[in-house]
């Protein structure tokens, strides 16, 4: 049997990141129990008549009543008119974290208002999930083996920290502390970029005007089938990727389309050896990449 | 057991393909033998003791004696080279098709040839194989459930055309016959693009000159693990269909770019309704994609 981190547990949108946080601490004895808070009331009974919630409520105040860990796991666009909701009813002593995929912005967020209702915030980042959502596809064991970056601030406390630390750990993830920014930067490259082009590819072929153009996307083979599968991501999270992240995706997609340009330059030219070249450069890069990990 | 459609087989260039061509053959007893053509005789021994050869030469007349089916399984840079040496020494009544991934272009590499040689030219495209290559990947069920395109032409005689048709369909792949140049307009969009992006993608993050940046691979989820899977394909034969299906893959590229570089001001506007859309958009177009099929 674990030990228990925190008592009461209160989960702030339960998707399949939240449920599957709600899911993995109940298991591993981690906490006492688990609310749920959500809009969608039927949506909150299903998920407790699923095992992940003890229970729920579309109230705030009822939510957080007792809790001791606060976890933010809606998209990132509503952390900041959430958080400014919950600080008044937040328990004294009570810890925050979240689920979401930019730093920065969130802190920016999140923090001001934490540092303000006296409760300390540790901003926290499991990479796990995928296209998938909703509390359906929660798993228990979705965080083993994952990384999981904590982006800890000059205001955030060690021992606040080591906590949150702590339960990832627990629930079977490779902890990482860095800087936000860094996180930002490195999480643009591998996550945010990659599906900005794997969406504008769907809405190319989607769209294209000529002869048997539904055919585009019903003929792709597996190679299109693997690239375009973030396309199938949440477009409200994703939205707010984008918009919370901007810079760091903006700066990447200039080096994108530079690169993309002087590729299509040399295929126009006919230029053999330069696409061979580039062609085996890819491949040593792709040794790089680490093999699939569900 | 099946009837045995072609008596003896040469398969030029005993790689993935053409070893899947080989293997499949020879268990389905379509076939009564096999002999394969190649520069490396050690590679061809090998490929003998796998059990994909029943002979092998590095001499294209010892290969190409009393083949009734030639397989062109080279990149297709190398189409009409070998096709050329082939000529004076392929037997009356044969049958020549291949497994390259464009068309028009190797027909008009090929087929000059087979017409002045006095025999058949089936152009056949099965959509099989993906980053793989060395026929020690070969799989005697690769094609089984997979599209096969057959391109024939005007000079394509219809007994040589549905005689290969029958030989695609009784290696389980599902034959549909079309004009070449939409199958290079198609295959543009479903597989020669998303390649070419996989492939800047991974030059891209590759090559960053910030700080970490050998991270920016390593540390890739699930995410972009699957849009730069197709980054380890062969580069000859990518080099090869890129020079190939020049003008549509141009033509396509242009139209990505074009999308990406809205894409690029709707994120630097912070245009999250524009966003929003694009990736609802995006799910929709998904659900368009069919289910990996290995």
């Amino acid at each position: 049997m674990s030990e228990i981190l925190y008592d009461r547990v209160a989960i702030i949108g339960v998707g399949l990141l939240g449920g599957s946080v709600a899911l993995a601490c109940k298991e591993r004895g981690l906490v006492s129990s688990v609310c749920g808070f959500g809009r969608n009331p039927k949506r909150l009974e299903q998920a407790k008549a699923n095992g992940i919630l003890d229970d729920f409520s579309v109230d705030l105040k009822t939510a957080l009543k007792d809790a001791d860990l606060v976890v933010l796991a809606t998209p990132i666009g509503l952390f900041r008119q959430i958080t400014e909701q919950m600080t008044e009813h937040l328990k004294k002593g009570c810890v925050v974290t979240d689920l979401g995929s930019v730093k920065s912005s969130v802190i920016k967020d999140v923090e001001p208002l934490t540092l303000k209702a006296g409760v300390d915030f540790v901003p926290s980042h499991p990479i796990a999930g995928g296209e998938n959502s909703g509390f359906e596809s929660s798993k228990a064991n979705l965080f083993e083996g994952k990384f999981c970056v904590v982006t800890p601030t000059k205001n955030t406390p060690l021992d606040a920290q080591t906590k949150i630390c702590k339960l990832w750990e627990s629930l079977g993830a490779k902890v990482e502390v860095r800087d936000p920014e860094e996180h930002d930067r490195l999480y643009a490259a591998t996550s945010h970029l990659p599906h900005v082009l794997a969406y504008v590819l769907l809405n190319t072929l989607g769209e294209m005007k000529t002869k048997n153009s539904e055919e585009y996307l019903a003929k792709g083979g597996n190679g299109l089938i693997d690239v375009v599968r973030l396309g199938a991501s949440e477009p409200g999270m994703w939205r707010d990727i984008c918009l919370s992240n901007k810079e760091f995706i903006l700066e990447l997609l200039k080096d994108y389309q530079f690169a993309l340009d002087s590729f299509k330059e040399k295929i126009a030219e006919g230029d053999g050896d330069f696409l061979h070249k580039a062609f085996l450069q890819a491949n040593d890069h792709h040794e790089k990449v680490p093999k699939r990990n569900d």
